[in-house]
């Protein structure tokens, strides 16, 4: 019952969840994409909502990354310390079923009072090698936003930004909410908020232009598309330090690809995109091969 | 009926108020303060409200300022446009009740693109002027920080930033909440998150660390004072660039002015502290006397 036989990959997220059969030949059979992440489930619920889907995928070996094995999920598995590799990850993966059903770790970063976490981008990171320069330093944008630092084909270090969370708390909670309602998109507005952060305009002051701008009858055209641009904006600023020079891999959903490589592009850094499930799926194939 | 005889000096705002009987020698007599701010009350509501006011602090005229001035205040008073001094705010007031009742208008500053707005920190900065040296930088730190160029006794521009209500957010609503619950103070911590932001660490970046240390058994001992260090220490980059050299004038409630504080402390400008209660006394007295 190898791994070369064909197999389940399941990026289980916190709201999310994509799970692919794949054949021998390496292509996907089936895809099943769900709001069925792991905040919608009971810790007791896992085991049969694994038992759902391979009754769907059908009776392969699985591989499950992401928030599925965090303190909420169905197993808190250990973080992979930095630098990790394919090798280092599949040497982490928790076998609830041995060698049959697998969770496999995310990866930390520590130094000195430095630390950072991430679980599913590592899979993701790796998966993308294949498709970039080995000296790409890798963004992926989200929630939390990761900048991820390669090192001959290991994952050196990394960064989270909280971009994604503060835009979401801006739009459901702030002063600023009614004018951050339509979708934000690469428009002028987007642009003239990436230019002002990367310039080093303090975002959380600019922000208030916003409001201000509003109360004096002249609001922005997209308000959502200009703190959008701030934050992202901002992003870039923290993401881009880690790594001066050299291309970078903008790995993920593709919304969210148009919005950073629309600011990367005012950055003259050379970007080449990879889709997430496309690198998700590789990451996979890769911990398999040393399985 | 003149102002010299006596009145009474309301500072409302969006969720408490504050009001003030001052007599013919410019002494307070009374002081009511209650957590009827402009959201507790419903538009036809302020009338009474007012009447109420002027049945407990007795019969003399009366100014208010803050977000009772607003568009969801009791009525909407146009904005008076920077430079503005006491003068010209006070040309600004809206008679509800000629000579009697008066509104205090707010300030906007305009430039550009760029537009800023403030309602009531206004008087507490032409209040304030006379503690301190001319060419003093005033911040007014609350949930919208305000950092205020003064310029031969008027305002001469100023900058919102959104510090406490993005602490606000953080702490009832993000990942990060379980890990803000404790009181922020000027500890070792604080003192962290200050330098990072001050040596121009990206605070999104930063306070993802506050999740990754807790996620690897090793918590800040306070982690809100780290982000709220993180938070002030960002704030202070984008007012201190206002006006390089001189002193700051430091203005508003004394927990607020303590964090503030320290924070300055350690960008080695020279501080001095003026209470929001007495500068907001010291303005609506200028007013008074240009009546």
């Amino acid at each position: 019952m190898g791994w070369r036989e064909g197999y389940i990959a399941v990026d289980w997220g916190t709201t999310n969840r994509r799970a692919y059969s794949v054949n021998r030949a390496g292509t996907v059979e089936q895809a099943i994409e769900d709001g069925l992440g792991i905040m919608s489930l009971s810790p007791e619920g896992f085991d049969e909502a694994v038992r759902a889907l391979s009754d769907r995928l059908g009776d392969a070996p699985m591989l499950l990354a992401g928030m599925i094995g965090s303190n909420r999920g169905w197993k808190e598995v250990p973080y992979i310390p930095c630098p990790a590799g394919a090798a280092d990850i599949a040497a982490g993966i928790f076998w609830v079923e041995p060698g049959r059903i697998g969770i496999v770790p995310g990866v930390a970063w520590s130094e000195g009072r430095g630390a950072d976490v991430m679980r599913g981008e590592e899979v993701q990171a790796l998966g993308a090698l294949g498709r970039l320069p080995p000296d790409a330093l890798i963004c992926h944008p989200g929630t939390h936003s990761k900048w991820i630092v390669m090192r001959e084909g290991r994952i050196a270090r990394f960064r989270t930004v909280m971009t994604g969370e503060l835009f979401g708390l801006l739009k459901a909670h702030s002063i600023l909410s009614p004018q951050l309602q339509q979708q934000a998109s690469a428009d002028a507005a987007f642009a003239q908020g990436v230019s002002e952060a990367l310039a080093g305009e303090e975002p959380l002051a600019a922000l208030f232009g916003i409001r201000a701008r509003h109360l004096l009858g002249r609001s922005e055209a997209n308000g959502a598309s200009y703190a959008s641009g701030l934050l992202i904006g901002a992003d870039l600023r923290a993401g881009l330090n880690l790594h001066e020079g050299g291309s970078i891999g903008l790995v993920g959903r593709s919304d969210l690809r148009a919005l950073y490589a629309a600011a990367l592009a005012s950055t003259g850094r050379n970007t080449i995109e990879v889709d997430g499930s496309e690198a998700f799926l590789a990451g996979i194939r890769l911990l398999t091969e040393t399985l």
